[in-house]
């Protein structure tokens, strides 16, 4: 059974290995490849049109929210990265470094930006010199290195693409408004484009951005239990202030350090969408992201298929014009083949038209995730062509929502309270583990060793609760239940 | 009479230095920074707004003519670069190498890419094995670097961004077709949103992209006379299909290689548009790369200011929900301030509204350029809201015609024949020179001794001609004249 389904769509079930049927489902969909280079990736058109839609939906939120675009260089001197303490020991395994450059050995060898704090901090202080000049409410996207010595495409990769915002305030309060603001803001779009529920929490000190005060992040809970930190947001008090001397002088003319945030999404979020709602017959992509959301398939072989094809283009037309995206499979195949084909690639709705469909004025549409009859087939809805064309945008916005309270109800199945040390086991062995912990750094080492799972975060509405740690005994810290779980 | 202007504006006058003019203003208009690096560059807000308004308007151009983005790495094995002999030739002086990653030195550098064509032949080598796999349309945004020992902003940084296409076609023909097809979008782009006449022109064979079989490019003219290279598109035959083994099975069972091409434009593009258009007062921006088209100054201090301030800001919402990039400019300071400095940024349409103005239910409409008084100043049109607020998008068109007929005015008056040397030298000295040449590359190098000009292209629209060199007076080759100019 195994290996026949596998024949037929060229990727193991996700029920069966889920680590094997992500790999594979990468490359068969077309996603992305390997790069030459060991731990780099290329991201093929199919994968990196849903960056593309990622990019425009969440960049019109930090538009929407007083945020400019801006770019700084790939390239940091060494010394700027050690300015920062904890920021150098985080980032200083992991970093690539130019040493050659026009033919000469330099002088001071460049830093490939893990991340950007240091080079902005540097312009900041440049550029910021009264309360005048604040917020500074800054974004940028473009690629950054660290060094990965168990790549997995998407997930952890040498080279990914993201978004780091940076700003800079006047004082802590706004500092600390602005990091909550773009945590809503990166939960917010999980939840109503990748459709994606996410735990909102804050990071434990060990789990800290390396050089922030605290750190927020959206965790996702992927189809095997396991969490992928998604997005993150940080306030890092004054820390890169001191480190680049970026002062102004407020209304009282007193030299102040300013307070600043960041955060960022990377192309991380393409593997939390295929791992959070994929299926054993391949993707399973939230329209909203979905670089083709109907795929219309005329049926009818040579001459009989003319006029189906040329009605599928038509309506294509229609719906394209209604800001659909639309794409009709003309190719020379089966029926049969093209329906898996675009069930791996995870195409919302699926549109088949032959020619008594055409006589009846009628098209037949079946659902990547909807109602299925007995054999297991999806139901097909008859929908004439009108009303087809009319509610397609109607019809998207139902299969967003029907993703999400998927989604949730997969991430409450399999999130649960540990009061016992066997309960949490059972429960980090396939999910979330809510329990209460003492704060200590060997006390997180010792679950890790045990169970692999690591603390997530301080969940954002979690209830007051204390008492003893799931794991020594010894009294809770943050006066709450974290989360704990494997991650990616 | 300068240091007073200077000192008005900030900025050394065009007029008198347009290398100061040009430095000064990049950083006065806050359209960039250096970075800490040497050689490369912050890109502000504002300047990347302009490079965000023509990816879009490129990219647009891209999908429409068929194409689809991806991303490759930034990291390419160093061995790659020597698989093609003239590519490695022209590239390796200028490159940045990895010679440490995650703390260890590794075992082959890899070079930060300077352009993509090793890798993606490598992948295009993985991807194509039939002819049903082509033709391969993609298209890349993405930095690259090339190490640079006279960096000026825009101009010549160790990285820029820019977009690389890279296409891959069963033979010759269908892959000279897409070599002049994005030629062309190059040019109309340049025309229709730059306001940019290009000259349009094949390279001569000591200019072209190394690795290419044939070099098409679009010549902008300077306000210094100076040729400003803004665009390529080449034909590669079969060179790095050789180079990289990409075959494919042609319909007879046939192994054959892919012809391919590349085509790139880069953030040097926004620096065409400050020295093509830009004056004494400061930048000029065509409407449809400017961030803010229309600003908005209410006058009128205190209490005073109120009631134009809020009509300010109704005018600028039905502006904007007209599509139209607004901004009102409320700050605390004089309007004489604020006109220069909008002057400065180079916003096309300027609105001034005070307290009598708004009783009258009118506005003054400046244009940035446009028709002046006796005084030197602007001439300010007088319109009812309603008119004005209706009358703004065919404004900024007419704004942007009268842009391309000022810059083709320009480049008419400097550009001649030159039939002998003393006048070839006189038109080089201020800008393009039509000329015969011999096409041998010594003397190529002998007229840029001289003159520090060199051939920009063979025009795609010279009229067919023949006869001696301007130089070395040998029988003339291409059959046409070509452009010598001083280049950037």
């Amino acid at each position: 059974m195994s290996a026949a389904k596998k024949s037929e769509l060229g990727v193991t079930p996700l029920s069966e290995d889920v680590s094997a049927w992500y790999n594979e489902l990468v490359f068969k969909a077309e996603l992305a490849d390997r790069g030459p280079a060991k731990g780099t990736m290329v991201i093929r058109p199919y994968g990196y049109r849903i960056w593309e839609l990622l990019q425009e939906q969440l960049d019109q939120r930090f538009k929407d929210t007083g945020h400019v675009n801006a770019y700084f260089p790939l390239f940091i001197p060494q010394s700027y990265l050690q300015r920062e303490a904890e920021h150098v020991e985080g980032f200083a395994p992991e970093l690539a470094v130019v040493t050659h450059g026009g033919g000469k050995e330099l002088e001071e060898p460049l830093v490939v930006r893990p991340t950007s704090e240091t080079v902005i901090g540097e312009m900041y202080s440049r550029w910021i010199t009264s309360y005048r000049d604040l917020p500074v409410l800054i974004n940028a996207w473009n690629n950054v290195v660290r060094w990965e010595l168990r790549p997995r495409i998407f997930l952890r990769t040498t080279e990914f693409l993201w978004q780091e915002g940076h700003t800079a305030h006047a004082d802590q309060a706004e500092a600390m408004e602005e990091t909550l603001r773009m945590f809503d803001v990166y939960a917010e779009f999980a939840l109503n484009v990748a459709a994606i529920p996410m735990v909102k929490g804050e990071k434990t000190p060990t789990e800290r951005f390396a050089g922030a005060v605290r750190t927020f992040t959206i965790e996702g809970m992927m189809r095997d239990g396991k969490a992928l930190q998604s997005g993150t947001s940080h306030y890092l008090g004054t820390n890169f202030a001191r480190a680049f001397d970026i002062t102004y002088q407020d209304a009282d003319n007193e030299l102040q350090h300013v307070h600043t945030t960041s955060w960022g999404m990377s192309t991380r979020m393409i593997g939390a969408v295929i791992l959070a709602h994929g299926d054993d017959q391949g993707l399973v992509l939230p329209p909203r992201l979905a670089p083709i959301q109907v795929v219309i398939v005329p049926i009818g072989r040579g001459e009989q298929g003319d006029a189906p094809r040329a009605k599928a283009h038509e309506l294509a037309a229609e719906l394209a014009a209604a800001g659909v995206r639309v794409h009709v499979d003309d190719r020379d195949a089966s029926p049969g083949f093209k329906f898996n084909d675009w069930e791996l690639k995870g195409v919302p709705l699926r549109v088949e038209l032959g020619p008594r469909d055409l006589d009846a004025g009628q098209v037949l549409v079946a659902q990547r995730v909807g109602p299925i009859d007995d054999r297991g087939r999806p139901v097909k809805d008859t929908l004439s062509f009108e009303r087809f064309v009319a509610g397609v945008p109607q019809r998207l916005d139902d299969y967003h929502d029907r993703l999400v309270v998927r989604a949730q109800a997969y991430l409450d199945e399999h999130r649960g309270r540990a009061d016992d040390w066997d309960t949490f086991e059972r429960l980090v062995r396939t999910g979330f583990a809510d329990a209460l912990h003492c704060g200590e750094e060997a006390c997180e080492d010792d679950i890790k060793t045990a169970t692999t799972a690591s603390p997530r975060c301080i969940p954002t509405d979690g209830e007051p609760e204390e008492g003893a740690c799931i794991r020594c005994g010894a009294p809770s810290a943050y006066g709450t239940r974290i989360v704990f779980a494997r991650a990616y």
